[in-house]
């Protein structure tokens, strides 16, 4: 597979930017589900799939292509390409005159991936500033391992939050988890009982099993690991490795009922069993962690769907959107006030 | 049935701080389920009831009681009496010597009730302030009407958020709401796609309902019409109303869609059907109201149960508390970070 | 948009009495789900749509249409047409030659949308007659003031009672209600306790909100209001104001029990919250309404699927219907005496 | 055991018209429940039961009882007594002096265990009525040879309906079989495509089962048969039978269909699986009968709880029944339009 | 119908092991769901059809077939065939040149429907053996006569154990029976205290009313009696009359309480309602029928699943099956320790 | 607290020998449930508690008792005690005379706790003797490491396997496991595709994280990591340490979809997370463990409550045991072929 150089080329026109067909597309783009169709009148094979990038994906069709050819580009990964667009079924449709597998930077694969609209290292900082604010020494010791862990924290910064659903983009995970942190360092001076610190490393620790449980290098979908297990499991295997290198390089013991809750909230923030909660949440901070985690998600995909940043393409109408399956309704899109 | 006078009485002691007994009590007290006892052995008739305060509640009995005085006395209400605290059963248990219904002044019954900690007059203000922020002309005329509806303010200032669970006392449909809002006037500037008027007005009105769904002057129950109505029908039907009052009294039309998703943020804040909602929330507004509704009616059973603000007077022990049925669960009491 | 004459044409043929093709069709139909489609081969677009009358629908195709004829067809709503019936797939499809969209009168629309088979003014006025037995004169009152109420009795009488499932053309409203009485009727003596009064209002009362909830001039299907709102809580809404009316222009009080059980009537009649209602039905009468309502659609459901009044043009054969979803099963067809 | 006669005795004292303490009472009465208690001060042993006759029961004590008294004694079962009443926390108790157990004759056990308060053969003549309205040649021949079943009528008309719930008393299956079949004789007319023949002969075999599942000759109780197969499946045995022998005896086939649609309204009659359905009701006559034994069941519990025939004892007071489990819901007593 | 002699043909080739398309293909097929489809460009009808053996099945098509030929296939059965295979979108399909229907002998059936691997006489000779091993009088004389009755024991040999899901193919009521009676012989010992007379006879006995449910002698798919009554409650009667009968012929009678255990395992197999269970398994015998009747079949499933006997012919790559349905889950392929 | 011998003492008798009261009792048994009470005519203080050994429990009052002795005994442990049984309400009940706190040594602790009716060592060598059989050097390793763990082993021959339900008696979790692990050497010869070793170690590692979640050294309870973390994640971690430890120990590295599928084995055995696990068995092998752990502990449980080895002291009469709520059902108890 040769590695393409896009140095120098004309900048790629986006997918979200296809207008009137025909337009010429040309460039670095990632493919999704590759197929083999054959044409009905001729019987001949041509080439099904999906081309995308971080701002959207278009059906294409290459119509005459060898099997070397089809065999040696990815299922789900990176092409360069050229083609054009056409009309098909009052939809936009790439015809596609030449491919072939690329091997995309890392940089690159940020433009070909749908990612946060703020950038990692922001939002990394911003959370770093936050578990600054950590009061505990223990609290304090046990996240410094955490961002001390370059590896991870290198997974952290790049994966998405979920498959699809809510924050399901490069970055998403950080993004989710720097808003709860946000939401907490807000709410938790109006309970005054509350634990902040606890709060806040739950939240911090509550997904981090999702580094785990998802592939994001080409396409977002479970490890074997995360269908087996899961990131709840993982999660708490993690912490429970991390409290011990705490306790071996910093020589930090953390608290036997802080382990034990910050373990709990990671078993138990999906809140009941039907949802994946090994534990359903059984301290005051367990529960803040659970209901902030599904406020944040379900008003983010509420937003998302009901007010997205983008127009698309072809509206279906009317003043509801279609039934979003997690939130179990359609949701109702005009602005009450405008 | 004689209405019995405090004034320079010395200050009646409070249920709460009854210690070894025996101790003398006087005073104005509420009685709670009373019912005719027998004793076995001499089958003889005799009072047993629950005799409380605002701070806590005692069992008592009273030996020798004439017919005429236990039917002058109320199932539920309020009593003048004297007795003797003893020990039994490993618990305290009160000896009435002397009894007689009484009727207390609204100052006096507020000693009787539980009630929240803060002053309802503090909390309101702080409430108005909040509403003082909303934006659009229609909901300052609409939280006007409302907050000039002197009767309806008096009860939401009085009224207990539940019957029993959450905020089960005077002031606590106040000062739950009032946590919402301020809630949400820390969380809307995180999700700048969220309206924010709508969510504080959803807010303000989303349990006013309450009002006429539960008594609360002798003990917390439900009205016919709580049982049969309920408050989310009711809070709609209230709006309805208050709509039309506000186009009449003040020439403001409600925007039509803005009637439609309050009345809506009504009927779906509990969330689920099998929870009592008439709808599933279907606006990101809607969504954010009831899960910040949830929220913080869990977060504060559980630190109720779990870090109450006076140690219980038999402490079961252990590091769990009861099954709280509202969270599914028993709570871990331990700070976990002491 | 033109409005088009149908004086002096021929009968349009029924949609229902379509035969073997081809067969030419012309005149006033419905045209439902309009869209855009294009022709693998030529990549020309063309017109996709179903084309039905009070009969049925039937799938049709405009193969060459210029874009402004195209974009001035209503998505759902009426059409003026001439085609051609051809066989396709096994099943029948219209190709259209003609098309423009139409403003059909009242009595035009009546033919192109599905209706009860019973007239409108006839069941009417056996509801009437039944209402005129009620005894206690504030439910006389009452009733009183909604058959006056002309603009709502107009959409009672045109309403279908759902938007697919049992009842769902127009009249179906009117006739659902009007069978619920005539049960009523028939079954209270076997009560005695029943207060026959209350069953009827209620049974009368129950879906009115239902004209709230549904659109049904050009197809059925929810108001935004009933999808946020819904006709529970609104059919609550309408009997709080027209309670008032009754007072203010008929001076009469209806007894405080009665409103209240049967506005509870109205928020219970679904039975159980996983179904709609906002209580349980929780009086006799409330019990009875909700069970009867119940026994009727059901009852209505499984005769029109396992006893159509007209065979289906493509039987699936077998002894069993396609699964109801509904009743959660497939129906048995076969007369079991025959 | 001796059998005591009861003739020229003067008529014997109901439990329902027992008056304020104290009153002797003396004759045949039910004893259930049968336990041995010991004083708490002397350690005697003494006997605690209950005490019943058809109108209700009484919680009854013998302080002075030999060993061979007691183990003479039924468990559940009839007894002669004599005895007086008195007052004991607040509810009245019976103190017996003598007792011996008893046979009772078939007519006096009428007496003593809660009955239809119509007598059998009415209802039966009634029931009897209705069948020969059955116009298919093969349904009057079914009809009549269940109603030539001389043992099986017998059960029939004295078995209840249920242990407890609805029609939970002697003739209460005859009596709730008979009102079904009045219900259907009303309601089929409004249904004309309804196999009213298949109605009629359902709901009168729909829990003929029972007569095997419930004892009723001393208490209410399943029989071991009731709860380890039940009235659904033994139902349709029982027509398996008597179909065999309506060949065999009258010469006539009870068409294929006709035996398997009764079958199957038998066996689907509860309507889901989590009631007790072994399928879901699949015809217009299984739904129909269904729903009719639906709602006379609950329409009679209903009832029964909010406007009894003798107000109880002891009235808990308040608008509302106790919470009915088998309706999910306490019931509000008053006649709304009183 | 013409019947068509395969002797001295060549071996017809398996659908298991059609290769690289073009294939010639010729003799006896199933033939499952015939429809006649029309080519979009000419409007000319064609035959769609599924062609299968009891390896497998291919879609097929017949682009030039005339109605009478088309009327004279079944639905579902048998044809005799030509034609050729080709690829098309992907996959292999038929294109037939010559069809006329057929009547496979018996013997030809069981090469035409998917049949268990093992010879059906082999696997009924084992489990008449283990059989053979019952202790009790009772138990040996009931299960005589249910091997003796040469028609139900033919039907036992020939039935699949469901239409799809586990054991769905001719003989898999007997090899899923075998197994069971198979499991429970080297179970029972290690719990001395179960009836193993009881635990055999209850799984021979279990799914006996199978023979009824299902037709399969040219599908496999639910008789009108198997969809009305089922096999639960068929299985009880097949008992009571075989109960019967073994009284009249051999003059045994099955002790009353074998026979009500007996029939609750019957009824009570599929262990909760929601699962078609009219009794929850309610003796140590009948819990341990319904458990090894789940671990058989969900066993059986997942490895057929998940370890096909032959590699699909198009293998969806990646590590995990399809959703499993029955199974809730998805299924991991890799044998973990390869 | 003294440690108390009972060299030389005469045999102890134990609570299940307990006959006609009075008897004499004297030695060391278990303390339950502690509470202090008030007589009611002396107000005077007495102690509450159940006295019990490993063979059952009795009531137990001790009338007169000072404060510090009252004080120094533990509400769950371990007395001597002196006392003499009387008959109270029908029941027995010890009437002590004089206690003090004992500290059992572990023999003696046996003695007073309920135990497996097997000898542990027998039982471990049992299973290390089936553990021996496993053929893949990675799971031979994995089984030594375990094995090798004196202080993990101790546990698990001593701990129960659940607080209640089945098995809840010391050596209870071994000999659930090991029946697991026999009853899957019985049955995987019917499965040849199944892998043997992985249900094996899968069976032998399901539950070993209940020797963490349990505590069973004075009373069956719930540790606060059972509690909050729970056996099947502690189980996952535990095998996460382990297999660290085989490649550092061994040098054997556990393949990685052994480990995989291990630990899902783990974290799936409950079947459904309404039931605990985090995932849903998703392999052959987890669902053949997820049965079989089911089918022992339900059989189990079953044959315990209508078989029990010894009659209960008060028999309830009637052929049914109590409800057992782990089975939705009461027992049947008869043999069926006695």
């Amino acid at each position: 597979m040769t590695s393409v150089q896009t140095k120098g080329a004309p900048a790629r026109m986006n997918i979200a930017d296809l207008g009137e067909p025909p337009q010429n597309l040309t460039g670095l783009f990632a493919i999704i589900n590759k197929q083999l169709g054959t044409t009905r009148e001729s019987r001949k094979y041509f080439l099904k799939c999906l081309i995308g990038d971080k701002t959207g994906q278009v059906p294409a069709r290459m119509w005459t292509i060898d099997e070397s050819t089809y065999a040696s580009l990815p299922t789900d990964g990176f092409v360069r390409l050229e083609g054009q667009t056409q009309a098909y079924q009052g939809e936009i449709q790439l015809i596609i005159s030449r491919i072939e597998a690329a091997e995309p930077t890392p940089e690159q694969m940020r433009d070909l991936l749908p990612a946060s609209s703020r950038p990692a290292p922001e939002m990394f900082a911003e959370l770093t500033a936050i578990l600054g604010t950590l009061r505990h020494p223990a609290m304090q010791a046990l996240a410094k391992a955490y961002l001390d862990d370059a590896f991870l924290m290198d997974q952290f910064r790049m994966a998405p939050a979920a498959k699809s659903m809510h924050h399901a983009y490069l970055g998403g995970l950080l993004e989710h988890t720097l808003t709860l942190l946000k939401l907490a360092d807000s709410i938790c001076p109006l309970y005054p009982k509350i634990n902040r610190d606890i709060v806040l490393m739950g939240l911090f620790l509550h997904d981090l099993g999702k580094t785990r449980e998802l592939v994001y290098d080409r396409a977002f979908s479970y490890t074997d690991r995360g269908e087996l297990i899961g990131h709840i499991v993982d999660g708490a295997i993690m912490l429970h490795d991390k409290a011990q290198q705490v306790m071996r390089e910093q020589g930090v013991r953390i608290p036997g009922n802080a382990m034990l809750v910050l373990q709990h909230i990671i078993v138990s923030h999906h809140g009941i069993p039907e949802f994946g909660a090994a534990k359903i949440p059984a301290t005051p901070e367990a529960i803040l962690v659970s209901q902030l985690d599904n406020l944040d998600a379900k008003t983010t995909m509420a937003l998302a769907a009901a007010r997205p940043d983008r127009a698309n393409a072809i509206d279906t109408g009317g003043n509801f959107t279609e039934k979003q399956w997690a939130l179990d309704t359609k949701l109702f899109k005009p602005d009450p006030l405008a």
